[in-house]
């Protein structure tokens, strides 16, 4: 999905919200654990509940090769359902020399059909190359992360400033807006309108609203530029809304409810 | 595999030789492809013509996964195949927020019963803690790596120090000599004696010689302790010797020679 989609499909349907498919099978409602899948189950019942309420959907690759090929294939059969209308994120977190690099992107941008994946920076440009080498796809970098860990070496002072700072002034000349997103947590808000200020075009993934405490206003206040410039992923917040057999409607609830505020806010601040 | 019992392998085999399973589909030999699962055939054949001079096998996930579910099955089997004498990485560089990496470990420790996982540290603590969790595994952080982009963050200066060097000092606290080691490139090897002195009792995973240039008898004389303290991997030098219907007999060449000059350097520098 190229730059100018994203963007008239989030003014289309005024939301912003990514639906984090974290799908642990073990927070699974019970009844679901007899159908041949139940993890794709989940995943079909919560797309198809709050497909009108979102524009992209980020699908954590740990909880399903957690489950081992199986798993791998529920992955592949989930993004396959997901819209073409819909942005779709691996969140993976890969980063590896370039010609391993090169096996990630073939991986995620080839088997599997998705838009975008999340990289991790440590390893730099020849880590990081090879998944923005893909035409119409998206690399999705780690700057400045929403976990407690954030403060371990993303904030660690560097001779120019934090070094969450020198991975987005480095990575920006690696590729552009049209390719390139970044990571930012909305834990880290008072940090959200620096980062906006240097990087005024590129897109931001912001996690960290819901379970992880970080505000929705505030991160879309400071963080918005014209064309939105943010997904703003909530995980357990919807797809664990309930954990019983309305588990979709309260899905489907909660999502609406931050279409809703999103709705607000786009007006406000875009 | 705990540290006394690597330590103890490495001394009965007089090899600190890592083969690295980097089985990229596109160079396995042609006759090879006929078979139910190529991938898989050719390791087993690599495994069978190397085991007897390495103490280690690092599969490299990128390649199994870039031929999705399958390929997820491939990686399963052959670290399945690998006998217990010897000791298996999954080199998957992964790392993510607490609740994630947690899946990872399960997927890398539990449903594959790998002995270590490389992981990435950009996330700091909480991404790596997971995989200290499991009791009798190990996790490899990367430390300074051997690719060109590692001069691009892991070199960047901090008010510490490097910013690796900041890594291996934080990281050190969370860990111990018996569940911690570290990536440090071959092609580094100005850095390794420090690191050495820094750091007297972790394991190093050195990956860097073969094609990518770094020179074997450089690194084991400076990253050698008493215990040996090495594994050096070679991958493609290795599986790739031949890529003919004489490759594994190219491969058993290729790691012997390998295993008669380890046992030099092991006589000469533990």
């Amino acid at each position: 999905m190229t730059r100018d989609v994203l963007v008239s499909e989030i003014k289309k349907k005024s939301t912003y919200l990514c639906v984090g498919l974290d799908s642990d099978i073990d927070k699974i409602p019970a009844f679901l654990k007899s159908s041949e899948d139940p993890q794709f189950e989940f995943n079909r019942m919560i797309i198809d509940a709050t497909v009108n309420h979102c524009v992209a959907y980020k699908i954590n690759t740990a909880f399903y090769e957690s489950l081992g090929s199986r798993g791998w294939e529920t992955l592949q059969n989930t993004v396959s359902y997901i819209p073409s209308s819909h942005f779709t994120i691996a969140d993976a977190k890969r980063g590896d020399i370039g010609n391993t690099s090169t096996q990630y992107a073939k991986a995620f941008f080839e088997i599997m059909d998705f838009d975008a994946v999340t990289v991790a920076p440590y390893m730099g440009e020849d880590s990081v190359k090879p998944f923005l080498e893909y035409e119409g796809k998206w690399t999705i970098l780690l700057g400045l992360t929403s976990n407690p860990g954030s403060a371990d070496f993303e904030m660690l002072q560097t001779n120019e400033g934090y070094l969450y700072q020198q991975v987005l002034k480095k990575s920006a000349t690696w590729g552009n807006p049209e390719n390139l997103m970044y990571v930012i947590g909305a834990t880290r808000n008072e940090m959200v309108s620096d980062i906006r200020n240097s990087f005024p075009e590129h897109f931001f993934l912001v996690p960290g609203i819901g379970a992880q405490g970080g505000s929705l206003k505030e991160v879309s206040s400071k963080g918005m530029n014209k064309d939105c410039g943010l997904l703003v992923n909530a995980s357990r917040a919807v797809i664990f809304a309930s954990t019983d057999k309305d588990f979709a409607i309260a899905a489907k609830r909660a999502s609406k409810e931050y279409h809703d505020e999103m709705k607000g806010f786009l007006d406000k601040f875009a």
